[in-house]
């Protein structure tokens, strides 16, 4: 028996970590906590009642505060980490993926000292490296690390298949492996819409486009904004994976985990399908690679091993 | 019989609208399209894109556009105003509210173009001002434009009620008049926790200070953010005003209706209790109100009138 | 920290009890079991089977059971009481009171057996007796026992409101202390649509025909349906206290609790407002009552008496 | 722009139209009007009030009524039809035919009379017969008459298959073409589990097994409920497809549909892929089927058309 509200902590109160606190609170899965640092204190709140006060006519109970104290998030159920900084003009990868490493490294010493049996959900970039960063600071089984890339890459594909077919996103799925963006290896022969493969509704021409486009999804939607990065769909995708585990659905959702030999891989966190439930990562699933599919592995898994060995 | 999909449009794509595009989205009331001046097309592109890429994930149907060609906003069904510009250091009321005002009459000459037989909601402060001029400039019948404050302000109340007693907010419900925020006029008698009137369960020190924390309401989130205002909570109220009317729900709520005679007061949009259906506001409740109400609810026309004698 | 699912059993598989299945399970509130006695086993199995059979389509991951076996209801978090029979012609109240009152006590010996730390709603009529049975027999603490009978009398009183008024039943509230149906207890004062009191909105007369209506509620749907009784409305209603447990909302709902001096009455089950939360009731709401209301109250009082005291 | 609200009628007071109009309110697709025979009329008007009673409760501003008078179903957006008899012990197939076939034609004069520009949702069995025969008798384009099976019929599947790989149900995708229950064709190759085909997760004895029982799922719960049919999930597809047609989502789902040609059968209704919205089903997605796969649905359309020559 389990009485108690379930809680969230969402580390980072950015668009990204302000909205994902409102799609939980709507969603009602558990009390929220929005973290983020002491100089940021004030705005943290500020979003946070914000939100609490679009509950009565949202029609929520879920409570949700801002705070830099991280005792606040004691005995979470899951930890969501959207914190960290974005890739600025001038500014080496190495720069980014270092000064991430060490926001990473805190935030994590954190979570674990308050949530010792916690979930952790990690969404900074390279979140590939990011999320293999918090599993070695944590110290946690490796099914209570993830992080989050493919839902997001998948949610992309199918809007623009939808788009392109005239259909309902609720029928398009999706299929990805591999790392984040550039490197993410679609597996169109397992993408369809209402069951039917997409290969035949579309001509390779056209899937060649929408998995371009798809690849850039995050770089369109930083040019357009000009200033920022996503953060509606990202966060969305965080509270689907949030969900799974919180409701434990056994949900069929591609992750990043951290792969012992699994398509061949050791010590690595890679995007593969994974089954998410009360226990995190339950199982992940491996498939058959054609010839083509695998080689487009092999090089996602070089682009994330390199960026893994600048971690120090 | 009517089977084509219901068509919302959200004129000004800062925070407020772009969540209230979202909120829309999610409730699948409709599509969505969100507006902005030309200058500001491309971010207003990349929000609705971002929104449209989590309707996989969160599993909706509505389409998201963003553009700053009114001519997308075609046979709107309900168009809603958050277009204009908030006040900064050092500039007067009265600049302010010559600045919105010019916004609101070309914004609504071009609503009115393209949607001659839409239902207006208008967000923009000061906004029993704003909602006014955009009345006068449209030409529409009176119950087709409207003018949000109370929802807004019952939910901050409701939220400091639910909170002081440890109640869900689901059971606390608020009812104001007259102007919004500092001026509102609150009708505690009205007010209740689950049926029963607060004045039973909360001291009158207690109505008091939340009674004024409501109506700083707006300040505080504007002091905690630091830079920006609410737009939550104003989101969710905008589109349950709309909800009300797209399902035609007969809903009770606060809204900034004008009045001819209601009340004792002529030619001046106010906050009053309405009924909001498929017509926009279908009736005007009209209560016996104390001395003490009656002459708070003058000073608030007063202060409305100060600000609409401003506009030109 | 609670990863699990949660789980809630109900005790009858009548068009009550599976309703409330099905309901709960759209809400995702937690896995479900089904129980009926062993001859009915193969048909509650089959609803349950139905049920299931529901959840791709409408999105939900809630297993529903149906089986004969208390052990199966094991660690339940919430348990609902539906079963026993019904009067029938000819039958005499103590016949229908003292049957039941053995099925209450046979079902509630098996659900402490299996879950001991459970809540228990009960909604078998006479619902004050029964309540007041299962409480006896279950040696539960009194928060932990709780009668449905106010969240349906409100219904029904909201739905006669809002329909009389034109409106929104979402703005319609209702307020009932007492005994179900013909000896409730309406308290017309705390009874609101859109905040504005009901005696404000309809006449004298008006108000008179709908609590009449109200009263005899059950009966109206039983005259109606020719062959069996209403089933949506309370299903719906003992769902809405399941929620407000299991989500810990702290939601002031109507509630048959043990009163030990609350309003002036002892060592009885009575229709008064709760705060219904991950405790059971968590606690008691007391109003000053007039002398009309304090009558009416103490009839409704000795009429649940005269039936608790045909209990044996 | 259209601002009143939709109207979804139901033909047929059972259990299934009950439970359909209990989850179309529940979704505020529209308001609902359940029509039985002028004899039944009293359950039937008992059956919507208890639904209309439960709306304060589940939060829903459909309205619900029962009536037998054709009449009130005026103008309705989609008329979903459950009307008919079960066969029963002794009745031929010929009986059961030539009697639904009667109720058809008499229900269909008086829709088309009352709704002339409606979209008709058929299940009643047998109901590709049954769809065929309100197609001739509505006079209607062949877009504007549909029948359900196919999403009954990949519900239970996906069920099955959910339970027996332990998974969400959410992420279990299945496909059918063909008749009804036994003469199903199931195309295993395009049903998935989040996108892996479920060749590659269950062996070919498990799946024939699924199969088989998804085939007799309808015969299942009749022999388990011992006196009666299923219900709940034949009606969350019909409300499904409903929600497909007044949303204009453009789903792609199976519905029984008027072939002219189509995987080269003339004069048939027949379950095929189908995208349906506003206009009822837009277009009829053909594909390539192996030897098999179009042997099996020759055989089963050829049992649709024995069934079909019986109507006169």
């Amino acid at each position: 028996m389990n009485m108690t509200r379930k809680k969230i902590s969402i580390i980072g109160a950015g668009f990204t970590g302000a909205t994902a606190a409102f799609i939980a609170a709507q969603k009602e899965l558990g009390d929220v906590v929005l973290v983020d640092m002491p100089q940021s204190e004030d705005p943290t709140k500020g979003k946070a009642l914000d939100i609490a006060e679009s509950a009565p006519v949202l029609g929520f109970d879920s409570k949700v505060i801002g705070t830099s104290n991280y005792e606040d998030t004691k005995d979470s159920d899951v930890v969501i980490i959207t914190a960290g900084i974005a890739r600025k003009p001038g500014m080496s990868r190495d720069d980014l993926v270092q000064t991430n490493q060490k926001v990473m490294k805190s935030v994590t010493e954190q979570i674990v000292k308050y949530s010792p049996n916690t979930i952790i959900l990690v969404l900074t970039n390279p979140v590939d490296a990011m999320t293999y960063t918090v599993y070695k600071a944590s110290g946690f089984p490796k099914e209570r690390v993830i992080g989050q890339s493919g839902v997001l890459d998948t949610a992309r594909f199918r809007t623009f298949v939808a788009e392109a077919l005239g259909l309902s996103v609720k029928d398009v799925t999706g299929f990805v492996l591999g790392g984040h963006g550039d490197t993410m290896v679609p597996l169109i022969r397992y993408s369809a819409a209402g069951g039917v493969p997409l290969e035949k509704l579309l001509s390779q021409d056209k899937i060649k486009e929408i998995v371009d486009r798809t690849r850039k999804g995050g770089a369109e939607i930083v040019n357009l904004l000009g200033n920022g990065s996503a953060y509606y769909a990202p966060s969305a995708a965080l509270i689907e994976m949030t969900e799974a585990i919180l409701k434990d659905q056994k949900r069929v959702l591609p992750s990043i985990a951290y792969l012992e030999g699994e398509y061949g891989y050791e010590d690595i966190y890679l995007g593969v399908p994974t089954v998410l439930g009360a226990n995190g990562i339950e199982s992940i699933i491996e498939l058959d690679l054609t010839d083509d599919e695998k080689q487009l592995l092999d090089e996602s898994v070089e682009s994330v091993k390199t960026v893994r060995d600048i971690l120090q």
